[in-house]
């Protein structure tokens, strides 16, 4: 029967723009399209925005619902897979909101739900450079940090669909509170938010970088980017910023290694598009601090996906190797 | 098949007793023998001396070998549960010790090896109180500090069985070297041997205890047995090293609930005999600072399981419910 239906349908689901694409076994997109969100109208508009790109991509690409598997839908917030729910998504102002059903309902196809860095670790283990292993970690260093953890050939979710908060790890019970709660949150030292934060703390106490050139002296522009490419053009603060987040980035790591044993760890996410420095001090870390057994069975690199990584692991799910092994 | 074959053989090898068991569906021991491990003699010698243990609680309980799916093994150490042998095991001075061919050579039944602490997760999820759910972290807290990490009904090891590291990971990059490499491990705070070292430290500098009176000033006789008595009957020092310890586990449990989001947590070892003020403390701890939806779906609970949990983990990576889900 899964010979008949040789394709899935991905979703991306952003705060900004929606994303969805018809994905065959092998990870190729047959048709994409997009559409901006537009999270201020009513969730039920938004999803009917949502149908309308699946209609698009399945008239653009010729192909028919009866060879559809499903919808995979890969968001941010908090999710529910059993129900096929977003309970709570603060990037669309959602809460409670069945999507899973609707969709069901106008297309008759399955349809599962994914967060968004659990799409994009199926996605590198499905389709991606780390498709020959079963113990993988996907670690995305962006705005925030978050993880999407395969272990034995199976995603980790939890009771609650809530695993693999990495950036929500303390490194230092005494460190500064974070917004959910904790103390000494990786996120706080590691994530693009971080960064910019602590740049902004350096330039304002006077410390020389042309970080505050290329911003005019507008401290709030910075962001990781800058500090990526200021870092690239030889600021000392740049870089030392950059070794410094690498340098928690590194004890992060060395904890994940030590509870997953993986073979692979892959990043992604913005930060990391001018990771080197960072990646590079994490790696030192990892090399001193880990028990070395561990760490010579774990290879690091960074993620080869583009901007598909969304709608390949939310389609990801359905493809026989990825299916068996991300259902519970 | 398996119907024909309702029994399994758990062994407990460990550096002092080796103990075996005949154990069925439900967690039912028919029979059990130990003897001395006397590691002292070659591994052949007391794989023979194992073996023995098999005819004998075989012999004792009248079950034919026909009627055996397998024998487990649950040991400390490296192991490798492809290759069925014992990588390292400094508790026995083993090294690459093919201990699964040499029982399967003598028996002709399935032979599988699993870590101590895995053991004891299988065993409370398939005979003990958390035998309800899916998503588990057994947590022991011995000389040192370990855990079996059960999720989405799947025993987590990773690529090179070593996964569950829970002792070694780093709850303060800049804290004191662990003998495993890094800085800052849990275990330096929460063991057995943490305890005893900080109590010998205090009472160094001259802080008042019944702990002095109770090893009659041998102060390398305290252990953590000592600290739990003593600050059951109120010793403040006792009670204040608890609490410390309850403080930093809390910090290592709230990283484990937001990288697993488990439903259930059991506490086991030695230290936990006398846990009511660490896990209080812990459970404050995480009260306070875990993401509060995953706190509220995790339970925290002391292990029922006595001296047995070994041979019942061994023997229970055999039946259904949890054959099906631990085997990869």
């Amino acid at each position: 029967m899964t010979q008949d239906k040789p394709y899935a349908i991905g979703i991306d689901l952003g705060g900004t723009k929606i994303i969805a694409a018809i994905v065959d076994q092998n990870g190729c997109i047959l048709s994409q399209a997009n559409a901006p969100t537009q999270k201020e109208d009513e969730a039920d508009a938004v999803i009917l925005r949502i149908g309308d790109l699946v209609q698009s991509v399945l008239a653009d690409s010729g192909v028919g619902l009866a060879q559809i598997r499903g919808i995979g839908i890969a968001t941010a917030g908090i999710i529910d897979t059993h129900r096929h729910m977003v309970i709570f998504a603060s990037n669309l102002n959602w809460s409670d909101v069945a999507i899973g059903d609707r969709l069901h309902e106008r297309f008759g196809v399955p349809v599962q739900l994914i967060n968004d860095a659990n799409a994009a670790a199926v996605a590198e283990w499905a389709f991606g450079s780390a498709s020959g292993t079963d113990d993988l970690i996907y670690v995305t260093v962006s705005t925030g940090v978050g993880a999407g953890i395969i272990s034995g050939g199976r995603l980790i979710t939890g009771i609650g669909d809530s695993a693999g908060e990495f950036g929500h790890i303390s490194l230092d019970p005494e460190g500064p509170l974070c917004a959910c709660g904790n103390r000494g949150c990786l996120e706080n030292y590691v994530s693009g938010l971080a960064l910019a934060k602590m740049a902004q703390e350096q330039l304002q106490s006077g410390t020389a970088s042309s970080l505050r050139t290329c911003t005019t002296g507008e401290l709030s522009r910075i962001t990781a980017k800058e500090i990526g490419e200021q870092a690239q053009s030889g600021d000392a603060l740049s870089i030392d910023l950059l070794r410094q987040a690498g340098y928690y980035l590194g004890v992060g790591l060395t904890n994940l290694i030590h509870l997953f044993n993986p073979q692979v760890i892959v990043f992604g996410g913005g930060v990391m598009n001018n990771g080197q420095i960072l990646l590079e001090e994490a790696q030192r870390v990892i090399r001193q601090r880990c028990i070395s057994r561990m760490a010579s069975q774990a290879t690091i690199q960074l993620s080869t996906m583009g901007a598909e990584a969304g709608v390949l692991g939310a389609a990801g799910m359905y493809f026989p190797a990825a299916r068996k092994k991300v259902a519970v």
